[in-house]
């Protein structure tokens, strides 16, 4: 191909972005090569200094700058966690505001054939947390998959025996969506977990 | 927010990429600070190599990393030069094998009130090349906006009293596409240019 290699190779970089086809990629590259040197430089930088600064909180793993983040920092006394499965997970819960308690990122779920069990996971870490320091509550706030599941049954089952109330998110209907299309699954879970008036 | 600073600023930098919104942008940006950090690293790098090895050839201002581009080395003897927009537009030339000639970035159309003008566009130079190299005919290969036709009439005027063949690519249908859903314009052109069996 007539590409120079370094752009052939950016090509690939951006190629290997989640949702980016090789014809984005070629876009974005040939885009950021068209703009001021500066500010090319500028996004390079910011990738590098994110990698830098970013890392997990020491006691919940969710993104931070510091050793322990914000929401660890500010609500010391919380006595619900909720656990997600990565940390853009809990955007949800503070744009919403109606959860004021502490995070867990486990940074995946269960998946014993790619090598993931319950250390990868940080889950006797979670347990021991949680037996020690007096929750009253854990909301488990993991996806639907198969993986997911099982997850959330293996950690419900290592807090048996416990005081802590162990919940999870309601499925049902999502908010705008046409009952039309609401898949058999989602349909199903929103009948079982029907209320009463 | 929640987010850290760091996070916050790459996930504006995405942003600024084309037909990169928000969502796209935030989820890229912990993509690749959940990936291996020297993954990410590495991304961060071979932009920065791009910038600093990519720019435009010195007689065609096609990307190169060399003085003078793989086309313009090769094809000396070239009597034919193609004028395009961008640097991307010569690939679906290369990819088609259709053309073997040279070509000529202008890096846009112009746009006086954004201060594009000729000279910004080195149709200068572009003129002078054209009457010192004896070309036999110049392609104008540009978009359909009403400021590129322009751009395609100052040129082709700019020519006018020379010898050289001007020319500009066929309108009309293209392949595969349902004659249903072809808008007017493109349906105009393309009745206006029917070819006779």
């Amino acid at each position: 191909m007539i590409e120079p290699p370094s752009l052939e190779e950016l090509i690939a970089e951006f190629s290997s972005l989640p949702g980016i086809g090789n014809k984005t990629a070629r876009r974005l590259a040939y885009h950021i090569l068209s703009r001021p040197r500066e500010q090319t430089v500028r996004f390079s930088e910011s990738i590098l200094k994110a990698v830098e600064r970013v890392k997990p909180c020491s006691r919940c793993f969710v993104f931070t700058e510091g050793d322990i983040c914000s929401v660890c920092n500010m609500r010391k006394e919380a006595k619900t966690i909720c656990v997600v499965e990565k940390s853009s997970d809990i955007l949800p819960f503070e744009k919403s505001g109606v959860f004021q308690g502490l995070y867990f990122v486990l940074g995946g779920v269960l998946s014993p054939l790619d090598g993931v069990g319950p250390e990868t996971l940080h889950i006797p870490f979670l347990i021991e947390r949680v037996k020690k320091e007096g929750f009253q509550e854990l909301i488990l706030a993991l996806g639907s998959s198969p993986e997911a599941e099982s997850t959330a049954l293996l950690i419900d089952r290592l807090l048996e025996g416990t005081s802590i109330k162990r919940s999870r998110l309601a499925r049902g209907i999502p908010m705008g969506s046409d009952l039309e299309f609401v898949d058999e699954i989602t349909m199903l879970r929103a009948f079982e977990g029907r209320v009463l008036f």
